[in-house]
């Protein structure tokens, strides 16, 4: 075999001991709110067959899925005049049946279908797995990378919304993250479009208006004029573009504005009966109407959310929102759920910009056994049984290396005490316990040393 | 878009909540364990450039590799020659450049020679990760399946085997799993094959005597006379084939046959340090040494390993051995590692079969709050604040639905309580607790819930 000189795929990232570390901590505390809250985990396969995948997240969507070669001969069956005039979409039909899964969503809309005789309903289920995606690889953006996505389908309650953002709040003050919870509602989206004259513009509409932060209002206003958007109906946006005040104030407002549409309306009711709950549970997370906030996948039919970190420059860290017909595609219509999804590699920026993990989190043995010869060895071998008996993490340096050696892995490895182990400890059945950061040392049996590495 | 019927590719499998909830046990008792002895966590992409996996795995796994189509204009660069004459293997290499990781093994070595310069050796790394073949499908056979990786690489000490086996029985002891450790050592199986006089045959005489236990002695002595073996090489073979006795015992007999053998002594001398460890270690886990033991994969150099279920009929479900050189395909020679792998998929069979799951493992929620109106639920969604704030996995009903709807879904949940919340309760601020399994209920405030719950 031919020595070659090994890399990894552009857009993909091997993760070190500590990156495993700090992310297990992340997925871990994600993880556990899930399951307080009574969410279930499932799993799906990494390959979905591209009848599946494909059609669900548009043509972009279509050609940034990762394909997979059908095996043994793939070129057997393809048509010869196909390959001849490189017609590359037909012959892509005929070499690949199967793809990367490209998000969490479609997968678990169908794993419901498929299963929709064994489950329960209100079916509330989460999912941590990564998704692949053939996307030009840049700063933060991977070609793989993990959602963390917990859904409720089979309830049309608007509890099920509190709930989620019940769960943010309780994600983010574990993680001690600061962040502002946006939230907006398609339905008031769609009311604002009718009552302005622009009903079939909403996209173009929201598209517009998603980019105020960034552009200004000019802005939004010239390329509203751009997409053909009446200047009335511009002048008729204006208040609704900049209005500001509490959640119940801009409720106020736009309701007036809104008097004449009835799914307008119905957001607004959404949308009280949300903050009523929400006020009431006084969570530590705050949470702003804004009806700027639109969210681009096409799928959200009532609440939708975004979760922006307040100490760091980011995108938005975790989003969602409430769908009607997700499963509908899959031949299963009238299955309403509401669902948001935690962006862990973006968590992992900002926890790892702010330092914001706490330090037991990332050590792993807490105790290194040092040894002189094959008798030292072999004591520490006996004695290393007591403490992991007791629950702590522990390692005997597998030979009787240089002093130097052992004490060099155990500070590259951040271990935070060491067992020497001489032909003195031995006699006394004891062992040299030295702490790493003090560099204090004192002879103590192992019960002893337990005790001080516990502490 | 047209509504499909939803499938997923042959091979694959969806994981329900029940099946999660139990590969979740069995996967935290061995991640535990690995964290235990001083493992750390690493994580490798799905993805491998081709160059890092071809010709890795013999022709063969050459074939099972899924490969991913290059993205984007994937046919443009194709020589036409190769398409119009189906020149299969000219056209792979143009048009796919990445597959899935095939084992976890390959993708390590990779990792190692990428990072030397940021290990500190000895490197004691674990990774649970899927991989992807593209096998015949077939009852407990899949083309998705985990391996649980645990290796020390950059230390010749057999206490590192030793290490393994302490693991393994940890493990097992943990899942209350039977088994036995068969060990062998590949420097004792050359030394047999040369000192038979066909040195050059090893492999054809380990993969015949592999198959005593199937096909009996006549059938093995039949197959390696079908090799070419020679008669009187077959004679000798035969004391160390139907070797019996204590460990020691067919060490000592092993080593009159072996006496002219440096590679044979050298190997039988590594066992007798390990079995001196290991007998002194006092393990509930009975570790046979098996001559007849030979393992697959041509990189092992050492001990080898494979551990079998006692109490169920399934083949090896732990397996691993002594490397030295793996990472030298990647340009990185002299690098002594030791590795097993447990096969979670095999193990779940074993523990589903024996219904060795303890029961708290498998059960999520605690306790759902059923309620019968709008205030209930508003009163309900407070009150299981401090549930959850005591650390009891909680639900509340979403919608105030009819009564036998609301226990309908605990019942098949299995949620083991039930606070009930009428007018009565509410007044005076207390639930209707319901034990499901006796069906008794009480009246009691939510401090009482949660110390009968959590009791």
């Amino acid at each position: 075999m031919a020595v070659n000189k090994p890399s990894i795929p552009k857009g993909t990232r091997d993760f070190s001991p500590l990156e495993m570390a700090r992310r297990n901590y992340i997925f871990d505390t994600i993880r556990s709110v899930f399951r307080l809250y009574g969410f279930q985990q499932i799993e799906t396969p990494a390959m979905e067959n591209l009848s599946t995948l494909m059609g669900k997240y548009g043509d972009e969507g279509d050609k940034l899925l990762f394909k997979i070669l059908n095996s043994g001969e793939f070129l057997s069956s393809v048509e010869q005049a196909d390959l001849e005039n490189r017609a590359q979409s037909k012959v892509l039909k005929q070499i690949s049946e199967k793809g990367l899964r490209y998000d969490l969503t479609v997968p678990f809309a169908r794993f419901v279908v498929m299963n929709r005789d064994k489950i329960s309903f209100p079916f509330k289920r989460y999912q941590i797995q990564p998704v692949w995606r053939a996307d030009k690889p840049q700063k933060g953006r991977y070609r793989e990378f993990y959602q963390c996505d917990v859904d409720i389908v089979g309830s049309t309650s608007l509890v099920n919304e509190v709930e989620l953002l019940q769960i943010t709040d309780e994600v983010y003050r574990r993680l001690k993250i600061n962040v502002v919870v946006k939230i907006n509602n398609r339905k008031i989206l769609a009311g604002i479009a009718e009552s302005i004259g622009e009903a079939d513009k909403i996209v173009d509409i929201t598209v517009a208006i998603d980019k105020l932060d960034k552009i200004g209002l000019d802005n939004v206003n010239a390329e509203l004029a751009s997409k053909g958007i009446s200047e009335d109906a511009i002048a008729k946006l204006q208040p609704i573009i900049t209005l500001s005040g509490t959640n119940e104030e801009k409720l106020e407002t736009i309701s007036k504005v809104l008097a004449g549409s009835e799914i307008g309306q119905k957001g607004i009711e959404e949308m009280k009966t949300i903050f009523s709950y929400t006020n009431a549970l006084n969570l530590a997370t705050p949470i702003e109407l804004d009806l700027t906030l639109a969210r681009g996948l096409n799928y959200y039919t009532g609440a939708i959310f975004e979760v922006k970190a307040l100490d760091v420059q980011i995108g938005s860290i975790t989003g969602g929102g409430r769908y009607d017909n997700l499963t509908s595609v899959f031949g299963m219509p009238d299955v309403s759920g509401v669902g948001i999804s935690f962006g862990a590699d973006r968590i992992y920026d900002v926890m790892t910009q702010l330092d914001l993990y706490p330090s037991d989190a990332l050590r792993s043995t807490k105790l290194l056994f040092v040894t002189f010869g094959d008798k030292e060895l072999s004591f520490a071998i006996n004695k290393i049984r007591e403490v992991r008996a007791a629950g702590i993490s522990a390692e005997v340096f597998p030979e009787p290396a240089k002093m130097k050696k052992q004490m060099g892995y155990a500070d590259s490895r951040s271990i935070p005490f060491v067992a020497i182990v001489g032909e003195t400890e031995m006699a006394e059945d004891k062992v040299m316990l030295k702490n790493m950061a003090t560099g204090e040392q004192k002879l103590v049996s192992i019960d002893d040393a337990i005790s001080i590495v516990k502490a």
